[in-house]
């Protein structure tokens, strides 16, 4: 659970309504055909930017921003210490019975590729393959969630612009330029809250836990090498420890 | 056929006419001299930025965001496990056969290279040096959405600034002032729906599109350096599942 | 010569001038200070933005946006085919009488150090060099383009800030208002359309061009290190081909 | 002791109040519920940016802007010389009494890693790693600043766009509509003056920081390689002179 | 001396100034509390932005803009191929008595290692990383520009922003409003001002002439590595006259 997501919204949101309600009234500001059209022609101009099968990845990207579970880094080491120790105590192949314990799918690959004996070159070609698309994949996420921060401010400006030039048109009653005027703006209020407090905000969380996921892969890519080329526990540890900041790291002694 | 597309262009534009509906006419947005200059002025745009012929390249850029083909990463994959199997148990003259059924013409150069038994080194150089090359020209026409998706407002903008330059210079009967201004403003609004409705979506996915394609290439090009490599059809397998999502791959047991 | 960049800038400015004399006179928007400011205030900003002998280039630039003469690539794959047959059949040394013919300097130079039996790494050492910087002198013309391409609407800018200052001081008789204030927009609409219909279109079109011109080094790079390698003409043609669109390539049987 | 940062906070926060002074009462730009939901509404977004974990790097941050302790490039260069000429004379092993003195937990490493007798090639890749993540992290300090520099205006202008809408909705006073607006643009004066003068210049000096740091990390990386590749210290010197302008270099006869 | 410097800034002013006072008094764009904050208020931000010591490498910076010494490339390769000549004939000592001559700190260290003897490898990592940190250092000159360029219109919309909220705080007397609104507007005009005809075209400047320093320092590095490594005088003459447009390059024969 982010529970940083959570207190994020909830302290901006209760903000914004506290600001509004200072003023006036909340109803002024809850205007359906204005949520319309800003979130519904947001999520047009997405769908034309995105084949379908990407809409669904959308909500899952916004499920994941609120739920996450990213392991920590330390854990990683611990792991492959014990990992290196073992080989090169009992060989290799004592690694065998611990794949099948390992839940996540990119070492159990990497250890299975190593007990298997391919060449540590092999090896990193596959490990780092797969790195390259898993990223490629996860900012895909990240950067649907910019698309609509982008789009979402332009379908308030156009729903604006709409409500200006209907109000200019008939401008014989002064005294209702004021309120169209209001409602003409409540979809710029729309775009500008939509963008700045979700979907900015999420595209950046995304960015962040992809961040901490390519970097225990990328541990877990040296680690594996390290295994598979037999190098010295001292220097597993090293290697991996220089992912880390200094405070996180174990004397290795 | 891209539904994803047609939808997204249906959704925006049938609330975009909704909102302007429940305000007023929809005739006060449709003013024929705004959609020329802002749509002429794009296209004189376009044609300064871009030779000729490239011009020609997007109306079929247009169309690939409404039609596309692109082949499903796992039918790649099931392709080349047949074709590593085959040049394992009958060597690799066993694929002469196949070359002519194949319709990717990137694939088929592919094969074709790898059965005529150039080395692995020549064969990368070629097939890398055309993704390089494919892939420049596939961005060019995301590219020119991105040109006409800003060139477009710009001209929105200028249209507004005629517009109001005009009623500034005859600003004897103030209740002309609004119906004036209205009119100045629409070309911003013409300028703003196509930039964000039309060109700036589709530059999206035309990019989508590119990356699809240029994965599958990418596949491609990892498999047959595979089999020109004589490599075992289980790294076959390891590496090409990298390029995929951990959901979709088989199990290669 | 370039008909796009001419057809499109009478396309654009006719559009534009329509649009204004549709709603009154012309000579409004003609205001020979206005050009003068954001004009020259350009030509100031890139003086400073880059040394004298830059400014000759901006000529030469403009004019290259108007006539071009870049070599359709299927004539270098033409060409490198009947080299590589040449040097195949009768060795390296019968390309000497070609070289005198050839215009291009590159491809002049990649035929001298050939023939003059330097070694392939050296040659690539030398023509990637020249390729490397060909493109930066070339990116500048661009570049420049862009600079003013931003300068101008700033000075526009800074000329309606000046109206407006002006008029708000001497704001006593209102219906002097309008005017002057139609006058300090007329520099916002000079900065915008010297922007996007000349500056940044012709920096677009450089950029185009200068690919181009690029794609036929690269081609003819990669054709010399074949040559001076005496690769099989069917790799000459394969790698060559690699460059092209599906479309445009012959086949080479 | 970092006295720009203050000192430049000291300069331009009273230039802000003399120009608010001299031109009205201070209070008319205090309004708590302005700060609030600027304020608020950035910290709020950028906990929905960021996992909790990382707000904490917000403070520690905010602390290096004002405190900072790089050593100069000048007394590295120094450290090394002493390092090269005794290992020069004494062996590699006449540096282990040195490690202990060493603060600086990168350059430790290092040495330690040398002393041990580790290849080369394996120190590198250690040190290498180190200096990439290290990077990656310092960033991440400097982004997080951006990044609230992007959500205070847009927290501004959500707050102005309240302000307006109430407004515009209870035009009927004129009078009051001067003052209303006045507050409608406090908002916006708040969310520019954060980004302008607190977030976006510390990101500023947070990225300066980081590159000095970097830049000495460099410098340790590369004299560490020269030692236990048993180079020459003239080599030494020569390398890591090249990292100062040549009017710090020493004289190295 | 670079005269368009000063030419683009007389001009460039010579036009404000011009605009200006055709259409009223200069006194009315001249307040000095304006000028103040926002060039006092940019100060201050970049005080905030960068350590101390850069400060005063702005003043070198500005300076750097007027005056300009760079080598014409043309006399680098004619330097090149006299010491290519000379160590042909006579030895690579024979260059010894030439160093003392060079006034360039880079080429001269570049002769002296090379005379010395050491390894082309040891040379080129000496001479790349110098390359790559001076790049660094200048770059620092430009984007300390660009930052001022950033900081300056937002310190004067911070300006106009505080003007106007004084002016809508106190709206009884509505004759009172157009001067009061002309005077907030001059810190934007300031802000516009510093930017566009001062720091963003400076920092214009800086980065050309950077461009220009690392060229030359590029030819010298590929000169001495030819030397070095005993190239042919042919090859010293090719290699260098591939950084130069070819209209400049001389006949090597």
């Amino acid at each position: 659970m982010d529970l940083a997501t959570v207190a994020g919204i909830i302290i901006a949101f209760s903000l914004v309504i506290g600001a509004i309600m200072s003023g006036g009234s909340l109803m002024l500001f809850i205007d359906f055909p204005s949520i319309l059209i800003v979130l519904g022609g947001t999520i047009g101009a997405t769908l034309i930017n995105y084949p379908f099968g990407y809409m669904i990845e959308v909500l899952r990207v916004i499920k994941k921003t609120f739920f996450s579970s990213v392991e920590p880094p330390t854990a990683i080491i611990a792991q492959f210490m014990d990992y290196a120790n073992r080989a090169r105590r009992e060989g290799i192949l004592a690694l065998e019975p611990v794949i099948k314990e390992v839940k996540d799918d990119y070492l159990r690959k990497g250890l299975q590729l190593t007990v298997d004996g391919f060449e540590p070159q092999i090896i990193q070609d596959i490990l780092e393959l797969e790195i390259g698309y898993r990223e490629d994949r996860h900012d895909l996420g990240a950067e649907m969630m910019l698309v609509m921060g982008a789009f979402a401010p332009a379908m308030g400006m156009i729903g604006t612009v709409i409500g200006l030039v209907q109000m200019l048109q008939s401008m014989n009653d002064p005294s209702a330029i004021g309120p169209a005027m209001a409602v003409a703006l409540i979809t710029t209020f729309y775009g500008a809250l939509l963008a700045n407090l979700i979907f900015l905000p999420m595209a950046g969380k995304l960015k962040t836990r992809n961040k901490e996921e390519i970097l225990n892969m990328e541990m877990i890519l040296n680690g594996i090498l390290c295994i598979s080329n037999g190098d010295n526990p001292r220097i597993v540890a090293e290697k991996l420890n220089s992912f880390l900041p200094p405070k996180q790291r174990e004397s290795t002694d």
